[in-house]
């Protein structure tokens, strides 16, 4: 793991996607690796990308790439595919050929599946920015699709979450962004040369007005068609603008800082659940199951009275 | 508690509405409400119905309810929201209001956030099912918007589930079916009146073909539209007769088997990690993070250091 680690910190992209791999599986070494690769990170800034199917965000990641290069910056992207509940596979594995065309040459591309590993995304995910980060690049992209616990997660992660909305996706849709609107720091109102943006328009003005967040920024609309690379470029400068008020301001050191103990939190109870389950045992735990089935005790009475057992 | 839980029992809206209030706060006294009522749960059939928002799954509920009611059998409705990840709170709280107008006379509504509880819905909503169930309503719809960790759960604690599609949600929407593909026991073709009914029931037949489930159904794609209200007569029968084919090749034992396995893991692992945390205390959690914003140690390390430490 430290050979890997160093040709990680060399540069090889090889090397790279197989770090991640080892990250995303939990492989034996996992841990070795990033301890090696931990001191390299903290200089990567992590832009999270959501917005809802058909939003045109691949896209966008696309056109951001492009100006992020020509800027001189490196850039990592991990694409999030909601996953299969019962394969545990990512189902949206095409969106990594789609960006294939703008691999190597200072861009690293990697799609990574949601649910179905230890921990989930939660987990993997920000260890995968800790790899890019170390292995140096600028810009770390997380895109996720659809909203639910995934957005949250990364809206925990970026230092920056962008939320990509659109025109034309229905009332039941225009609801949804309620949930968002508190994630955003930045909004691409994308495809915003269609005749029926005003109404987006015009509903997130209402909602941000309705919005007030503890930090005191004011999350900004940006008009974008990705075609037009002038309006990506004002994205990223309103990206920018964010990243500054929030060094200037502390929240994105609380923001950091917030990570670590939730990362810690998740893992030590992660540590401690497989720790009590190996010591109840699986016969213990059928005896349990069955006593639940024929309704003698409730779920709640036994956890209580397990964790006492074997926590003293 | 004994007073809330009598009340339940003989039928009172109130003490229904008060008790699924009680375990979805987590207040005091709600492991013993449900230790009261778990003896008298085991009865009820559980549906859940999901799909993307503007597929109609409200109106189609809607219909549904009015079938079961006139079969003679009570139903309880759990309507469960997305919640703004900042405040916890749901944000499509109009849908019960979209629903009250049913309410009574052997139909209970509720609402419910997705997270922002302790164990989230994972936890709050197998409790409020059980709540209904002894609370003697024959069917327990459990509605869901969208993709996500919430439909994964739903399907994981209801006897069945129902995907509900619907024509023209454009080409990511359907790239996104394959995540529910094998969620669905049954699916609803719902607006099947539209021209572009054709294109999904393709689409679904295609991916239908090529889902292997190991319990050996083959879910049926039911033509709905929820104003004919024959068509929801026949998914009603759909859902029937999955159940009858779940009883009899033993599907419905094995799922509530994991389910409670499920919960006790789950239950088992808040109450070790609340007491993990309560033995490290704030000062030392503290200390921790500092170390690893210091980056002088991967949380991973620390995770297992700490989880050693702790349960010996």
């Amino acid at each position: 793991m430290e050979k890997l680690a160093a040709d990680v910190l060399a540069g090889s992209q090889r090397a790279l996607a197989r770090a991640i791999s080892v990250v995303e599986n939990n492989d034996e070494g996992a841990a070795v690796l990033l301890a090696s690769l931990f001191p390299r990170t903290g200089r990567a800034e992590t832009i999270g990308i959501t917005g809802p199917p058909g939003s045109g965000k691949s896209t966008l990641v696309d056109k951001m790439i492009a100006l992020y290069r020509r800027a001189g910056k490196r850039v990592g992207v991990l694409a999030v595919d909601p996953t299969s509940p019962f394969t545990g596979g990512a189902i949206l594995g095409d969106r990594v050929r789609m960006f294939t065309q703008v691999q190597g040459d200072g861009v690293f591309v990697r799609s990574m599946a949601s649910r179905g590993h230890l921990g989930g995304l939660s987990r993997s995910c920000p260890e995968a920015i800790q790899i890019l980060d170390a292995a140096g690049f600028d810009i770390v992209l997380v895109e996720t699709v659809g909203i639910g616990q995934d957005e949250v997660e990364v809206a925990r992660f970026a230092d920056a979450t962008v939320v990509v909305l659109v025109p034309g996706l229905g009332d039941d849709m225009q609801i949804m962004k309620a949930g968002i609107m508190e994630i955003g720091d930045v909004f691409a109102l994308n495809k915003s040369d269609r005749p029926d943006a005003g109404k987006v328009e015009r509903d997130f003005m209402n909602a941000i007005e309705l919005l007030e967040r503890p930090d005191g920024w004011r999350p900004p609309l940006i008009k974008t068609v990705a075609l037009k690379i002038e309006t990506v470029g004002e994205l990223i400068n309103a990206i920018a603008t964010y990243g500054t008020f929030a060094r200037e301001h502390g929240i994105l050191e609380k923001k950091r800082r917030d990570l670590v103990v939730h990362s810690l939190r998740q893992m030590l109870s992660e540590e401690i659940q497989e720790r009590a389950f190996q010591k109840m045992g699986q016969q213990r735990l059928a005896a349990v199951v069955d006593s639940v089935l024929r309704r003698e005790a409730h779920p709640r009475m036994l956890a209580a009275d397990l964790a006492r057992e074997i926590m003293g």
